[in-house]
C-alpha cells in the first residue's frame, strides 16, 4: 500500500497593513493551506490574495476559523457558548468559500485555529458545535482535528470526514496528547528527530512518547508551522525527505459533495 | 398584466447585546429581508436568528453588505478602493450564504448598505466592483439598486439580475434622484401621499418630482424603513393598501442558478 | 455616627447607533456612574455625552474598564495575562480621565466590568494587575470591588482606596460570595426584601446568607442594575427608602490626590 | 542664534501579534515619538512598550491619534463629523497620557495620523475640532501640524502651542503644499538632496519648490519615516549630517502646564 501524507500550513494571517508569515516561500512545499477568515487574522483582501496564491501552487484550500480576538490572535481562550462557536465557524467558512468561488475554486477542508482548536480538542459541546457547523455548511468538507482527540470522534459521529493532524516538531505524551509547550522537551527542534518521528508515524501508525511508550496514531496530515524562523527550511526539508523516503505527499482527497449553498 | 412589487426591509441590524429594529413585527408585511453581515451591524448569531425569522415568514433572504465601520453604522463614506469594495462584498455575501445553507435555504439578493449603497449609485468603479463581486459569488443573485442609478446599468452590463429600488417616503428630483435629506421636503411623512406615490410608480412607471415634472421609474422593489417610530404601522398600511388596490406583493423572482460554491 | 452609602450604576453602555440602558432616567437616583470606555461598550462620543449627563446630575465619575469583546459585551471570560489586564485598564481609565478633563472634571473611581470584575474577584494576579494599573494612573482613585473579595485585600495592600460593593438584589452564600445566577434564589426580585437586605447591611454590617447564617459585610457602595425592566423604579424606590430610613446617600468621598498625569 | 530642529517619527504601530516598523533601531536618532493609540494601530501593551522604549532613549512622547480603521491603517479618508473627530482625539490622547503617567512621564505633543492629519490640513471644522480636543485635554501639549497649513493657524487661534512639520524626503509645490505622492518627483530618494532641503529650511526658512520658486517655511520638526526600507540609515544620516552642520537636534521645548486631569 502506498504511504501518503498531507502537509498543511496556516496562511493568510496578515492583517491590513501588517504582514505575517512566509506564505509565498512555504507554498511550494505544502499541499493544504488553512486560510484565516478575518476573526483572528486576515481581512477580505488578504483572503483573496491567499486563495489566489494557494491555487497558483495547486494547494488545497481550507478555512481556518478562529475566535473573535484580533489583539490576541485567537490564541486566548474565551468562554464562548457552543451556539456562538457554531455561528462563528459558519460565517468564517462561508466567507472563505465565497472567496474561493470567485476564483473558480472550492474549499477542501476546515481547521479551527488556536484556542478554538485547543478548546475543541477536549470540550464535547464545543467540538460538536464546530463539527456540526462545518457539516451544515457543506458535508463534503473535511475537518482537520488533533489526532486521537475528542474532536475526531465527534466529527465522525456526525458523519463529517475527518483528517487526523499530527506534529513532527512536538513531542507526545503516553496518553497521546502533545507535551504542553510550558514543559521542557515540548518542541522538537532537531530536524532529523522530527523527520524520524513523522516517518515512524506514517510507516508504523505510532509515535514514541516522551515516557518511551508507543502510542497509536493516524497521521493523515502534518502541521507545518509557518511563522517561525527556519520555517521555510523546515518545510522544504520535511517535504524532500518524505519524498526521498517514498512517501507520497498530497492533499487529503477532496470530497466535492456540494450541500445546499 | 398583473401589477406586482416587492417590499424589502433592512434587518438583522442588532449587534451583540445591542438591539435595533423591529424585525419580528415587520416581517409579516415585507417580502424581502436585507440582512446585515457583521461589518456595519449584525454578528454571526444575529445573522442566524434573522435568517431563521425571515424563513419562518417566507421572506426572501438577501445579504446587506456594508462598510467596515461599526461605530458609524456603515453610514460614513470611506475612501475605499474598488478592490477593497469587491473583497468586502464577497466575504459578506459568502458569510450570509453559509448561514442560509445551514438552514436549508439560499440567498435571493444583495443590497449594499448605507454609504456603500450611496457611493455605488454614482461611482462607476465602485458600482462595477460591487456588481462583479455579487456576480462572481453567484450570478443568480439579484442586485437591489437605486432605481435609475448608475449601479443599475453597470450590473446589467455585467449580466447580473437587477431589481430597481424605489421609495414611498422620499421625494424625487426632476433628474430622478432622491431629494437629499438635508433639504426640506425630502421625507414624505403623510401615509396617504406615500401610498399615492408608490401606486403611481407601479401603475404608471413614473413619479412626480418636487419640481412637478414626471420622471420615468421602474419600481421592482420598495424600501421599507424599519428603524423609525411608526415603522410597523407604515409597513402594514402600505402592504394592506397595495393589496387592496390589487397589487400583488411578492419577492423578486428567485433565480437559483448556482455558481460554483 | 451617620449611616451613609453610595449608589453606583453602570452607564454609557450604548455603542454607535445602538442604545442601551436608561441613563437619563436613573441618574437622578444614583451618586456614582461607572462609565464604559470603549472596550466592551461605549465609544468616544457616548463617553462624552455620559460624562456630561453625570456631571449635570452631580454624579461622581468612574471608569468602567472591560475586556476587549464588543460582541460578548465583556461578559465572556478571556484568558488574558496580568500584563494585558494592567495595560487595558490603564488605557481605558486614561481615556475617560481625558474626557472628564475636557468637561472640567476629574474621575472619582474605577470599577471593572463583567468578566474582568468577576475574574479579578478570585484571581490574585489579575486583581493585583488591575489595582496596580489604577494606582499607577492615579493613586487617588477609589477602586470599587466586590465586598469581601480578594480584590479588596489586594488593592489595600497596594495602598489604593477601595469601596466595597454590595448588592440588594442578589442573595449571598455563607462564605460571603454571591449566589451564582445559575442557582435558584440568586436574584432578589421583591423590592421589600431587597430593601431590608441593604438596610441590614448598612445598619448591622452583615447580611443573612441563604443558609441562614449572618455574614459580615462592609457596604460602601450599592450596585444598581440599570439594564433591567423596572430598573428605574427599583433605583428610585431604593433611594427614597434609604433616605426615609435616615441613610445619607452620597458618593464615596472623592480623593483628588493627583498623580503625575 | 542657535539653529535647532526636532526629529519626529511615528512609532508603536505594531498591533497584537503583528510587528511594524523599526522603533528600536530608529529611536537613537530621533527626538520625538508619535505613538499610535489603538485606533489605526497600536494596542494597550504595545503602547506601554513603546513609551518605555522612548523614555529609555530620552525621546519626547507624543500621542498619534488616527481614524478608527485598523484594516486601512487610518489612511482612508472617512466622512466623520467634527464632533466625532474631537471625541476620538480626546480618548486617544488620554489613553496614551495614562500610559505615560504609569511610567512617571508626561506627554509632550500630539500629531494626527494619516487621513486625519491630511483632512485636518485643509478642513477648517476638522482642524478646529482636533486642536480644541488637544487643548481641552491639556493646553500645554504641542500640536504637530503640516508647516504652513490651515491647522497651524487654527491651533494658534485657539492658543495651543504648534510645531510646524516639514519633510526632507518630499518635494514642495509653489503654494507650499507637498507634491502629491501620485505625481512624479513627489519623493526625494537621494539622501544628499534631502539633506540640502532640510538644511536650507533650517538656515534660510525657505524651501525651493518643484517650480523653482522659494517658499517660506518654518521648520520646527522634521518627519522621519520609519516604515520604509532604508529608514534607519536615512534617520542616522540625517541626524549625523545635521549635527555635523552645527544644527542642534532636540525635541520641541516641553511645556508642562498641566490642565485639569
Amino acid at each position: 500500500m502506498e504511504l501518503t501524507i498531507d502537509l498543511n500550513c496556516d496562511m493568510g494571517e496578515s492583517f491590513g497593513a501588517w504582514s505575517m508569515g512566509q506564505d509565498t516561500d512555504i507554498l511550494p512545499y505544502v499541499t493544504s493551506a488553512n486560510i484565516a477568515c478575518g476573526f483572528h487574522a486576515g481581512d477580505p483582501s488578504i483572503m483573496r490574495h491567499t486563495v489566489q496564491a494557494a491555487l497558483a501552487h495547486g494547494v488545497a484550500l481550507g478555512a481556518h476559523p478562529g475566535l473573535p480576538d484580533l489583539v490576541g490572535f485567537g490564541r486566548r481562550r474565551m468562554d464562548i457558548t457552543p451556539d456562538a462557536a457554531y455561528d462563528m465557524v459558519v460565517v468564517q467558512v462561508g466567507s472563505l468559500a465565497a472567496v474561493a468561488a470567485t476564483q473558480g475554486a472550492r474549499l477542501n477542508h476546515v481547521k479551527a485555529h488556536g484556542a478554538l482548536y485547543n478548546m475543541a480538542s477536549s470540550n464535547q459541546a464545543l467540538s460538536q458545535a464546530i463539527a456540526q457547523a462545518v457539516f451544515d455548511v457543506d458535508p463534503g468538507l473535511t475537518l482537520y482535528a488533533l489526532a486521537g482527540s475528542l474532536q475526531v470522534q465527534v466529527a465522525r459521529d456526525i458523519g463529517l470526514p475527518v483528517a487526523q493532524e499530527v506534529f513532527a516538531d512536538r513531542s507526545y505524551q503516553a496518553d497521546g496528547s502533545l507535551t504542553p509547550r510550558t514543559q521542557a522537551g515540548a518542541m522538537i527542534t532537531d530536524l532529523e528527530i522530527a523527520l524520524q518521528q513523522i516517518l515512524t508515524m506514517i510507516r508504523q501508525r505510532k509515535v514514541v512518547s516522551v515516557q518511551g511508550t508507543a502510542v497509536a496514531v493516524q497521521p493523515d496530515t502534518l502541521c507545518i508551522h509557518g511563522d517561525q524562523p527556519g520555517a521555510v527550511i523546515f518545510a522544504r526539508s520535511i517535504r524532500q525527505a518524505l519524498e526521498r523516503e517514498g512517501v507520497l505527499v498530497k492533499s487529503v482527497p477532496p470530497v466535492y459533495a456540494l450541500n445546499n449553498i
